[in-house]
């Protein structure tokens, strides 16, 4: 049993079996093509030689298929976490160098292991400082500035940056170098593109053909689209004119070998390598989610970070870049009938084919073609809408998806991201900080209190009831204090204050100090202090303390034993003999 | 009423009157005696000459008379701010030099801007985020840190440091060159100073004193020692014995002069001058308000601001250092009888006297008198009992105060300080990231419904009601999806699932997705999901989202509505016709 928990494939290999094989292995065909350029062009995304996206997409998945806890997800290089490795590295060596790609591969390795410590001491949790908000926005600002640096691509110049301003500033300045050939490509490819993506399906349901087979020849759109572009720029020499390709890919699988240690490279690369994996693993896990959701299944966030640890120690020892679960080739893999993760390594099995057989056909494959591809597929990453949507729900949730928005395209992913983690947990302090409250009464007839301001409501003039709907911490302790100071200035004729506790999970020594200090100062005016309806575990707590010998009055199990106790003038005077 | 507002002395000066001005003058004429020694120490201890301690006393007052809100705080230098100087400034220039005065007069303007525009911004509340538990380990590692930095001074010795391992390394290091007299001094005054902290004054009382002449009497013990340990180094030639003493302390009142400015040195001093803006108002504002409450007085914290902030601009153009209120110099105050601000301009008055005609006097005061001084003052401010209190009430309070206190001794007041703050903030998210929740039954006979764990109560096999005892944002959405889904598979009878939301303050975007998500999944498997009791300003946000059209249920007033329209099976069918 235990075993099974490292090794979730033990579970689904007992009783795999030959219909669930063939599902596999025609979902893994799929995958398999459909892999093949994508992983060569967010390889050119991330700075790398075309061959290291081929690497990253072999071993890793076979170490996935071992560890992983998804049934469907399919992992390999992402646009998102290629361009987090090109800054990451970027900052370190030149593109070209031996460093560089020396760099990349310890990146992959560094993720990998802190990918895995999250999984050992289940840390998972930390993706939930993610929110929503700031998630959408950095994926939205991510895919604006992979297309704005694909364009050269499909201008055929030079150009670099990190962020969208150096990316436009530098493609500006170059455009006088535009190389007519792979414009010609580049916008067709795009055009070809969106226009399978958008109008093929129905255009071929319309013209009588199954939904199924209709589907296939749509996702089959890309792979025709690289036949085709490879055998006009071979057809036509275009590589003389200007048009940059793949060019040769050595053939043959990469060697294994440990990345090479260098202590000052690995610290440096530290904090992005942190990012790298959270990022990763919020983007894997929640497409994973959504799968098994499907099928209802389940899978276990902390197994998946071994997983993908594994993933990506294992892309690092095969001379591959960091990996994760990717959106678009597990929604084909899910699609295509894939059953197990078997699937995952009969599409590594492929691409392992690939790389030893078809390689040389890549030769004249246009970089034009490839940056199409990501064009394309980040743009759909893009939701513009989101921020509509979000301003309407939350002025806060807005401005952390604006500012992450913005801060990534700005200043670049490693600033956006961080920045927009730190602004919601601000936001959320500081909304915490002033807490809601309200003065409630009986609703009548009922043992129900709500807010006077709201509700038709029985109110008693020498009782008070608050209801703070917050837990009490350091960040609103004094604010309370200020709160019941000045209620019980504006109402002379109260006798007794009823603090009432259903919003208070937590009190903690800090709002210890600040309740000792309202009792005693309500005690010193006359007012004697209550609690109702305090949940268990803050009770539980309370009683550790000194403060309940010290309060004033009663802690009441409801607000209504409350309210039925110190409204009668015969039982006030019991509670006030309590006081004394 | 406006300019009022800015300037709080016109609320008092309209009624002041003789009896007030008495008052007034017998207090400042006992702060006066009090603070010449406390502040030539405290500049000592921040490591500048020791008029600019007095410099630092006397338009500082007369600034927080006009601007301050409290009748009785008594600002000038403390220990404290004073320590927190000598390391900020300390990473700058050498002590001794120009460079490092300059240094300190620019640390205090930039605070008094720091101060004032939190005041006119009115971020009083970002000193909430400094917990009491955080406060009292910076405080206590403070403490021990001054006096350890002190002792170099009792023992004759040269020594440096900002931790207490580099104080105490370089003192041990110097022990060889020990000063006889200066020990035999030192340890006099201190042993003096202890004793008429703890006996002195019920000595007094038995030998037939009034409790008022005994308490004047120990409150003049350090003068006496001033006086008696001036005299003896006169006396007896001790400073060519090595005794250090004050020495030449220029005569007359400081010019008027703004700081000079040097970007380079305001940047570096810049997140060093926020720090001790914010711990100096901790401080200050904490004895403001407790010695406000105890007279009924109000003091306002955002005046409090501006008042600080112009005290400490009146410094630094007077040649002063950082300065804010104190806590013993403003008990002194209060109990000898302060009424109004005015006491602080009569104490400055006195000072500013005294800085005219006395510096002569001070020739021969040893330095290990001030050092004495300093230790018996901050010794009280270590309390280590605290450590012990807050094990008892919190774990992860305690974690914060210990981490602060160790973090604060060993790697100095900046990063004891910052570290501190982080740490009460993540263990607040993790805490409420996994919050806790109860399964909820009727009280019987009751509206009341609590957890079926901890009291007696009746549950409906067809009806779960989970109450979830935090507000849901980012850190606890996925968890919460993951909760439900466990208790509806552990719940296989289970038709309708009750969201109770007394506790919940806030549903933010990804909590919302998050509900979208349960709501949805539970639809399929055939679950009915309501919510009951939720806050009207969470009910006012749903309503501008379109979960409430999605939700397969219904949203409940209270919770006893529910129980009684889902449990009966007539209502059920009502409730399902609703679903469809």
């Amino acid at each position: 049993m235990k075993l099974q928990r490292i090794l979730p494939m033990l579970e689904w290999a007992r009783v795999y079996d030959k219909p669930t094989f063939t599902s596999d292995l025609v979902a893994a065909a799929i995958v398999t093509i459909m892999l093949i350029p994508q992983s060569l062009a967010y390889a050119l995304l991330a700075g790398l030689p075309a061959e290291v996206g081929l690497y990253a997409s072999i071993l890793p998945l076979v170490a996935y298929t071992l560890f992983g806890s998804s049934r469907t997800l399919a992992v390999g290089p992402v646009a998102v976490v290629s361009l987090m490795t090109a800054a990451a590295v970027g900052n370190l060596a030149l593109q070209g160098t031996a460093e560089y790609l020396a760099a990349a591969i310890a990146l992959a390795f560094l993720s990998g292991v802190i990918l895995i410590l999250m999984g050992i001491f289940r840390l998972g949790m930390l993706a939930n400082f993610l929110s929503h908000p700031v998630i959408s926005g950095f994926i939205t600002a991510s895919g604006i500035i992979i297309a704005a640096s694909q364009l050269k691509h499909l201008l055929g110049v030079n150009a670099s940056g990190h962020n969208l301003y150096q990316i436009l500033f530098s493609l500006s300045s170059q455009l006088d170098n535009l190389n007519w050939p792979t414009l010609i490509i580049g916008i067709s490819a795009t055009g070809f593109l969106f226009w399978t993506r958008k109008q093929l399906k129905p255009l071929l349901i319309r013209s009588g053909l199954s939904r199924r087979t209709a589907d296939i020849l749509t996702k089959a759109g890309p792979v025709f689209m690289v036949v085709a572009t490879t055998l006009v720029t071979w057809g036509g020499d275009l590589q003389n004119s200007g048009v940059k390709v793949v060019g040769s890919i050595p053939q043959g699988l990469p060697g294994l070998s440990l990345p090479s240690f260098n202590p000052e490279v690995w610290e440096q690369l530290l904090v992005s390598a942190l990012l790298i994996s959270v990022v990763g693993f919020v983007e894997s896990v929640s497409v994973a989610q959504t799968l098994a959701a499907k099928r209802r299944q389940r899978i276990s966030p902390d197994q998946e970070l071994i997983g993908l640890g594994s993933a990506n120690i294992a892309s690092s020892i095969s001379g591959g870049f960091p990996v994760t679960g990717g959106f678009s080739r597990s929604v084909v893999n899910f699609d295509a009938g894939a059953a197990t993760p078997a699937a995952g390594a009969f599409t590594a099995l492929g691409i392992a084919i690939a790389t030893l057989l078809l390689t040389p056909l890549l030769f004249f494959l246009p970089q034009a073609t490839l940056a199409a591809t990501i064009i394309v597929a980040v743009l759909s990453l893009v939701d513009l809408a989101a921020l509509k949507r979000t301003w309407q729900y939350s002025r806060s949730d807005f401005s952390a998806m604006l500012a992450t928005l913005l801060l990534t395209l700005a200043e670049g992913v490693e600033i956006g991201i961080v920045a927009g983690v730190g602004l919601s947990i601000l936001l959320y302090l500081y909304r915490t900080s002033k807490p809601h409250s309200a003065i409630v009464g009986r609703v009548p007839g009922t043992e129900h209190f709500r807010n006077i301001d709201r509700h038709e409501v029985e109110t008693d003039a020498s009782l008070l009831t608050l209801r703070v709907d917050e837990s009490l911490y350091f960040a609103n302790a004094r604010y309370l204090e200020d709160l019941v100071y000045d209620l019980v200035a504006r109402n002379p004729r109260v006798k007794h204050l009823i603090l009432m506790c259903p919003a208070v999970n937590l009190i903690d020594a800090s709002a210890l100090e600040s309740l000792e200090a309202i009792n005693q100062r309500l005690q010193d005016s006359g007012v004697c202090l209550h609690l109702s309806e305090v949940k268990g575990p803050v009770m539980d707590q309370l009683q550790r303390s000194q403060f309940l010998v010290a309060l004033s009055g009663q802690v009441f199990l409801s607000q209504f034993d409350a309210w039925n106790q110190l409204r009668q003038p015969t039982t006030q005077t019991q509670v006030t003999a309590i006081v004394d």
